[in-house]
C-alpha cells in the first residue's frame, strides 16, 4: 500500500491555504445544514455575481452552431453576437471540439496582441502569447521552464498567493521571500529586495526571477508607476526575469491609482534585456468567469529559442480549453460602440465593478472601525487583507524563529477557525499568505452581496470583541 | 537575455514528437496553399467528424440557461435535454462560471463512479475520482505525485504515447523501457518486463509504476484478459502502481477480442495491495471532444492520506475546466433508452464506431498489400503503427547502440518528412514512440472521411515505391 513516504516529498510539504482546512470544515459544516459565507476564495460566481450575457450567448452558439440556423434564434441572439459566432466558426471550422494548436488559436492570439497595444499603446507580438487554462497554469508553466536546477530561486512577496509558494515548492525550486511594506500601502522597497536578493545568495541561492502581483493579492494595493519602474531596474541590474501577476487589472477602484502594466512601463523604459512574463485571466475583472479556465502568457523580450521551448511544453498537455481560449476572445474583444451588444455589455460590466468598489468600501471602512482590526479600502483586486490584533503568550521573545513561526501560524489558523465555527465565515489566515512576524491577518474577498457584506461587518465585530474577552478571560485565569 | 542553457535542462532534453518539427512543416505548407491530410494527431473533430449533437445541447443550454425560458427552445431542444439541464443547474447552481471543488462537481464524480461499477460489476468509489482537464493533466498529476526522487522509475512501453516519456523526463526522474511485441499483437510478456525491470535495478534506478496503454497508442493493439492479469501480478510481485491508460476503451473493433479494464481485473483477483490508477477521457471513444479537455482519474487501492496529497496538488491549479466535467458527465451518463434523445444519440454513436472500424480495415488491409510495409487491422484505438521497411547503410552493424539510434532515427524522421512534401500526408515516424533497434515504423490515425483513406493508401503505395527506387539508385550510384 501506498504511504505518504513514498509520494514526492516536496509535494508532501506544499502548503496551499486557500483550499485548505478551514475550507474544507466550511464544506462539512455546510453538509449539516449550516450556512457559509465563502469570503475564502475569488470566485464571484459562486457569490452570485451574474455571467456577462454577451459571453455566454457567444459561447451558446459556439457549442451548438446549429442554433444560426434556426429562425428563432434571431429573437433571443443579438445580430453581432450571431455573426461573430459565424466569424468565429470560419475562422475555426474544426469547432469547439477539436484540438487547437498548442498555444492557442491564432485569431485569439492576435486579439490579445491587439488588446495590449491598445491597453498599452505599445507593440505587441502575437507570435509571443500561448493560451492557457486560466492564469495559474500559464504560470506554473513558465516557473517550470525557468526552473533550471534546485538552487535557482524565485523571489515571491510576502505576503503572496500560494500557487507561488506551492508550485516553486513542487518543482524543488527555492522561494526567496521578500516583505511588501503595509505601512507604505503593501508597495516594493528596494531596499528590502536589495536585502533579501542578498540573503539569498549568501545561502547559495541563484535568484533567476521575481514575481510580482499586481493589483495585489491578498493585498488589495495597486503599484504606483514610480514603484514598477524601481522594480523593472532592480530585475535588471540583478539579471531576473519578471513575471507579472496582472489578473486583476480590470478591478481598479481608486481614481487616482490606475493601472499600469509592467509591458508598457518596460518599453517605455525602453528596456529589451529584461525577459517580462505577463499573466491574464477570464476569472478576476467583471467576467469572473472562473469555471472556463482561461487566461494568456505574454512573453517579452524572450527570444525564438526560447519561446519555442515553452511552446513543447505547452504541447506535452495538447492545448487550452478551447471555451476558456473563447472566453478570452470576448475578454480582449468585446463588442463595440454601435453593436446591438454594446450597451447591455456596458451596463453589466460597469454594475459588478461599481458594486465591487462599493462593497470594498463597507467592508473595510467597517473593520476598520473595529477596535483590534486594520485595514485600508482596497484600491483593486478583490480582497481585503486585515490586520487583527491577537493577544499571544507573554514568552513568545523567548522563542526560537522557527517556533515562534510556528506559534503564530497556529493562533491565526484558531482565530479564522473560531470565526469559521462561530458565525460560518469562511476567511483564509494571513499565515496561508505570509505575513511579518508578529502581526496576523485575514484575507476576506468583498464578493458577496451588499447585504451579506453589511452582516459580515457586524458579525466579525461581535465576534472580534467575544474572541479577545475569551483570550483575556483564558490569560487571567 | 534568457538563453537555453538558462532553462530547465529537463525541458530542453524533452522531445515531443507527436506535435514536432514535421507538424510544423505541414503547417508550413499549408500556409503556402497545400491540401495537407493530418494523420499525426488523434483529433477527430479536425477530421470532419461530427460532434455528438446530445452534448453539445446540453452545453448550449448551460452556457446560456436562459434559453431554458424562451417557450421556442423547446422546439429545438428535446425535452429530456432540457429536463437535464435543469437538473444540473439545480446541483450545481453557480453554473458553468464558477470554480468546483478541486475534485470536480459531486455528481459528476458519482456518475462516473456508477459508470465504472456497471461497465465493470464492481464497485466504485466516488470519493476516488478526480475529474481532470484531459486525461493527460490526470496523468502528470500522478506521475508529479509518484515522483519521489530522481532515481524513481517509471516503466513505459515501447511504442509509447510520448505523454509518458517527455513528462518523466521533465519531471526528472527514469524512464525504464520495455518492448512490447510486436509479433504477438504488441502484448506485453512477463520475460521482457522482468528483464526490462532487473536491468534497471541494476542501474540503480528504483522503479515505482508500470505505465499501461490499452488500447493502444500507438498500436492499436487490445490486451487480453490473460495479458492484464500477468501485468497485475507483476507489479504486485515487484511493488509497482499500475497507470492505466485506457482512454481509447470505446474504440474496440474486433468481436473476439473485447476491452477488459485493469480495475475489473484488479477487482476480481481480490487484489488490494497494488495501486491502481485508471484514466478516461472525452477526447476519444466516438465523443472525440478533444478541445473541451475533459477527463477522470479513478484511484484504487489508495488509503486517504495519498487522496488528499493528490488533491491538494489538483487544487493548486483549482479544478478542470467545467465545460469539460460537463461532457464527462454526459460520457458517463448517456440518455436512457425511451428519452427523446436516445435514438439520435445511438444513430451517432453507432455510425462513428462502425466507420472507424471500416476505415481501420481499409488503411490496413491497403497497407499491409505494399510491398515492405506490415500491419494487422487494428482492433482497437485510432491508430495504424505500420511497420516498413527502410533500407539502411551497410555499415550499420559496426555502429555503438547510441550511433545506430541517432542514424535509424533520422533515417525514420527523413522518410515521413518526405512522405509529407511528396504527399501533404501528415504522420508521425515510429522514433517518435520509440521502437526495436533495426525496425522502422510510422503511426496515422485512421481518422480521415473514407474516400481520403482510401486515396491516402494509393498514395502511400506510390510514394513508397517512389522512395525504395531512389535509395536503391543512390546506393547503387
Amino acid at each position: 500500500m501506498l504511504k505518504l513516504k513514498d509520494l514526492n516529498q516536496n509535494l508532501v510539504k506544499v502548503h496551499y491555504a486557500v483550499r485548505g482546512p478551514i475550507v474544507l470544515r466550511a464544506q462539512e459544516l455546510e453538509k449539516l445544514g449550516r450556512k457559509i459565507t465563502y469570503c475564502n476564495i475569488g470566485n464571484p460566481q459562486a457569490l452570485r455575481q451574474k455571467p456577462i450575457t454577451y459571453l455566454r450567448q457567444l459561447l451558446s452558439l459556439l457549442e451548438y452552431p446549429q442554433l444560426l440556423e434556426k429562425k428563432e434564434t434571431s429573437r433571443f441572439f443579438p445580430k453581432d453576437i450571431r455573426e461573430r459566432a459565424r466569424r468565429i466558426l470560419a475562422q475555426n471550422p474544426n469547432g469547439l471540439g477539436a484540438y487547437t494548436q498548442s498555444e492557442g488559436m491564432p485569431f485569439v492570439r492576435k486579439a490579445v496582441a491587439e488588446f495590449i497595444e491598445k491597453r498599452d499603446r505599445i507593440k505587441s507580438n502575437a507570435d509571443r502569447i500561448i493560451l492557457t487554462d486560466g492564469a495559474s497554469k500559464g504560470i506554473q508553466l513558465v516557473l517550470m521552464a525557468l526552473m533550471k536546477n534546485k538552487k535557482s530561486g524565485f523571489m515571491i512577496p510576502i505576503p503572496q498567493y500560494p500557487l507561488y509558494s506551492a508550485t516553486v515548492r513542487l518543482y524543488g525550486a527555492k522561494q526567496i521571500d521578500y516583505y511588501l511594506n503595509e505601512k507604505n500601502d503593501w508597495q516594493l522597497s528596494e531596499k528590502e529586495l536589495t536585502l533579501s536578493i542578498n540573503s539569498a545568495r549568501k545561502r547559495e541561492i541563484r535568484p533567476v526571477a521575481i514575481i510580482v502581483i499586481n493589483p495585489g493579492n491578498p493585498t488589495g494595493s495597486v503599484f504606483s508607476k514610480d514603484n514598477i519602474k524601481m522594480i523593472i531596474n532592480f530585475a535588471r541590474k540583478n539579471k531576473l526575469a519578471i513575471l507579472a501577476d496582472e489578473v486583476y487589472q480590470e478591478n481598479i477602484y481608486a481614481k487616482n491609482r490606475p493601472f499600469h502594466s509592467f509591458a508598457k512601463i518596460l518599453v517605455k523604459m525602453k528596456i529589451k534585456d529584461v525577459p517580462l512574463f505577463s499573466f491574464h485571466s477570464v476569472s478576476k475583472g467583471f467576467l469572473g468567469e472562473c469555471g472556463h479556465r482561461g487566461g494568456y502568457v505574454e512573453l517579452r523580450n524572450i527570444p525564438e529559442a526560447i519561446y519555442q521551448q515553452m511552446l513543447k511544453l505547452q504541447s506535452i498537455g495538447l492545448c487550452a480549453n478551447t471555451a476558456g481560449q473563447i472566453a478570452v476572445y470576448t475578454m480582449v474583444a468585446p463588442p463595440s460602440k454601435g453593436e446591438e451588444s454594446y450597451n447591455l455589455y456596458q451596463k453589466e460590466k460597469n454594475l459588478i465593478l461599481s458594486e465591487l468598489k462599493g462593497k470594498a468600501e463597507i467592508l473595510a471602512k467597517g473593520l476598520d472601525k473595529i477596535k483590534g482590526m486594520t485595514i485600508k479600502v482596497p484600491r483593486g483586486a478583490m480582497y481585503a487583507f486585515v490586520k487583527v490584533n491577537l493577544p499571544t503568550k507573554k514568552n513568545i521573545s523567548k522563542m526560537s524563529p522557527a517556533e515562534r513561526l510556528k506559534y503564530e501560524s497556529k493562533l491565526n489558523f484558531d482565530y479564522c477557525l473560531k470565526l469559521l465555527e462561530e458565525t460560518g465565515i469562511c476567511v483564509v489566515p494571513g499565515s496561508g499568505f505570509g505575513q511579518m512576524a508578529g502581526t496576523f491577518h485575514f484575507r476576506t474577498t468583498f464578493l458577496p452581496p451588499k447585504e451579506e457584506i453589511k452582516s459580515l461587518v457586524e458579525k466579525l465585530a461581535a465576534f472580534h470583541k467575544r474572541y479577545i474577552q475569551g483570550t483575556q478571560k483564558n490569560v487571567s485565569a
